[in-house]
């Protein structure tokens, strides 16, 4: 009897939760492993890996977001997979090919929709997030008969999502008050070639980066009526032209305070700019070519990674007096960097070592390094309670 | 055999999830029911109540704050009650006694301590966030054999404490490298009878309001070494005195992009304060004595309550324009307001109609009505993300 007891306890408890016990979900993060389609269901209380899920398609340049409860996660896959995952049970709970191929997605300021934003076909596709089920399908069509690839896709206070046309020309804003048929305004003529964007921590301007020219488009959300403008005129300009190895993701802009610090593309600098009026205050010179240019939560340190060959490093600059007060060599490809939701830790992974390292921000310290398979991404929960994230 | 496997399964499930089966926590909260020493679990998802939790001492003017994980609730109870609560099992999972009177509490950035505020005996005691054990004792001895008073009590990047001292006229900082021997920094003659503070929500500035006098007390983090200064002097009197029904809590200070909003004291004025300098821009008129001030998480909109006798009223302040845009009427006694983290609903508490309404923030408008036996403080787990909730 007390083995039966226990065999049917097993049973029951392996059928309501794989992965673990019950437990809070505010600590927990994926990180994706690019090579072999994994993900890594981890947890940054005392910094362990949970459970690996398979199956997850093409993942490179993947990004996840997460639901409101902090339970589920949205992974965007360039295949144009859209998987939901269970991060209590550690497995898949859904998994639909929305297109051809895709770069990213959102989800909704009330949690209900999540949007992908697609290459082919060019356009973005909005989908229940409970059930995966397409409720809208936006072609990005900007011409009669041609659609455009979309990039820069986020969402906005208010229920909306904006993103741009890098065929187009043109930035779009969609409203969701009615899912099933979501209300589109239309930039157009934003500037050339928009091939990211970013919207700032509080969820008032939208900012895409242009790669036909040499300036940004700034769309003030509080005053959509006023139009698109272009910001950072010439920011690129004045410096000789470094071939760029890797364009720099907006997302990676990290908001301080009253100062944006924003990679350079194509130079070994950091510039500091004025979010009052977005001009620029200062450039300060870094270690190569940044990727990743990312604010602890308290905006005391910015912390930046680089495009190869100086993707070994990690430099970690004062906001404060502009200055690097530490330069880190993790080991080779450094691609991500995540904080913990209060800024006390930084995880980084180090795609070629195979690892993932955790550090102590107050003495830029490490801390432990966790075996992951050629990591990329690390995405932690509390992202469900940002904008734009 | 049949019923013998369900029995086993309920009885194993009821051994592990109490209240509910697995589910995420990052839209769990507490709703204090003051009168009858109780807590309702609640979740903002569908906007509904998930359990009741009795036990919890004298609740009035009680807090909360939340583990790292935003699984367990802590509740700091007027009597010196500290208590540890679960919120996925619906049962409390630790209680002690720990002073005779306290007045609130803090967690630290890594989610290990919890710190409890005393007026008797006068001082600050430090907890094991998991076992409740004591690990620091810290009296508040200002002069040879005088305890103060603390208040103000709140968590700072750089896993530190501050605090005021009502009787003492002293700010400490409490550095919590070495948890067992606390490193204490002491601010004298900071100004006169400190009676609340708050800390920005960047971690940067501890401001801590004087009872004895028309200024507030501010502390850069930043920069400890330069001390104390007062600043917004003489506030407050510029114009006719009226009797103060209640003190503003400070923590109900909004900040909006690079303005403050603040309840002025005893007048029926919201203050409008530059962060930048920290001199006040304007005067916002309003219905009554603002007690909560506080910003939607997007910092469009300012939301107020107001002392008895408007305490029937809610207003809300566009922050750009600084116009009250809508008079709201909820009912008798309204006691406090929380956002969901990403802002699309406000909830709030209306003590003597025994009822929670949930607010749709764009609207404006009534969503739902929960009810709860005269509810007070309204606390969600995102706050466990933040610094100095």
């Amino acid at each position: 009897m007390r083995s039966l007891l226990a065999t049917l306890l097993a049973f029951s408890l392996a059928g309501s939760a794989l992965a673990g016990d019950l437990r809070g979900t505010g600590d927990l993060g994926v990180v994706v492993e690019r090579a072999n389609g994994k993900l890594l269901v981890v947890e940054h209380t005392g910094d362990t890996r949970l459970s690996e899920i398979e199956g997850l398609g093409d993942l490179s340049h993947a990004s996840v977001v997460f639901s409101r409860d902090e339970r589920y996660a949205y992974v965007f896959g360039r295949d144009g997979g859209l998987t939901k995952v269970d991060l209590l049970k550690g497995r898949i709970v859904k998994r639909v090919m929305q297109s051809g191929n895709s770069i990213g997605g959102a989800i909704s300021q009330d949690g209900k929709w999540v949007a992908v934003s697609n290459y082919k076909p060019g356009g973005v596709r909005i989908f229940d997030a409970t059930t995966l089920e397409m409720v809208a399908d936006i072609p990005a069509e900007y011409t009669p008969g041609k659609l455009s690839k979309t990039v820069g896709l986020v969402d906005a206070p208010g229920n909306r999502f904006v993103f741009s046309l890098y065929d187009g020309d043109q930035i779009w804003l969609v409203d969701m008050k009615d899912p099933h048929k979501p209300a589109i305004t239309r930039f157009e003529h934003i500037g050339r070639a928009p091939y990211d964007a970013l919207i700032t921590p509080d969820g008032r301007y939208y900012i895409a980066g242009l790669f036909g020219e040499d300036s940004m488009a700034l769309l003030d959300l509080w005053h959509p009526e006023n139009g698109v403008r272009k910001i950072l005129k010439g920011y690129a300009e004045h410096d000789e032209k470094l071939p760029v190895y890797k364009m720099p993701h907006l997302e990676g802009w990290a908001v301080a305070g009253s100062k944006a610090f924003v990679p350079a593309v194509g130079q070994h600098k950091v510039l500091v700019i004025d979010t009052a009026d977005w001009t620029i205050l200062d450039e300060i010179d870094v270690h190569g070519q940044p990727v990743f240019v990312m604010a602890r939560p308290d905006g005391r340190q910015v912390w930046v990674n680089f495009a190869h060959p100086d993707n070994d490093t990690v430099q970690v600059i004062d906001a404060e007096s502009q200055h690097i007060i530490k330069t880190l060599k993790p080991g080779k490809a450094v691609l991500h960097m995540e904080f913990t939701p209060r800024g006390e830790k930084l995880w980084l992974s180090v795609r070629d070592d195979n690892r993932v390292q955790v550090y102590d921000t107050a003495t830029m310290t490490l801390l432990k390094e966790l075996p992951a398979e050629k990591p990329s991404g690390i995405f932690f929960t509390d992202r469900a309670h940002r904008t734009g994230l």
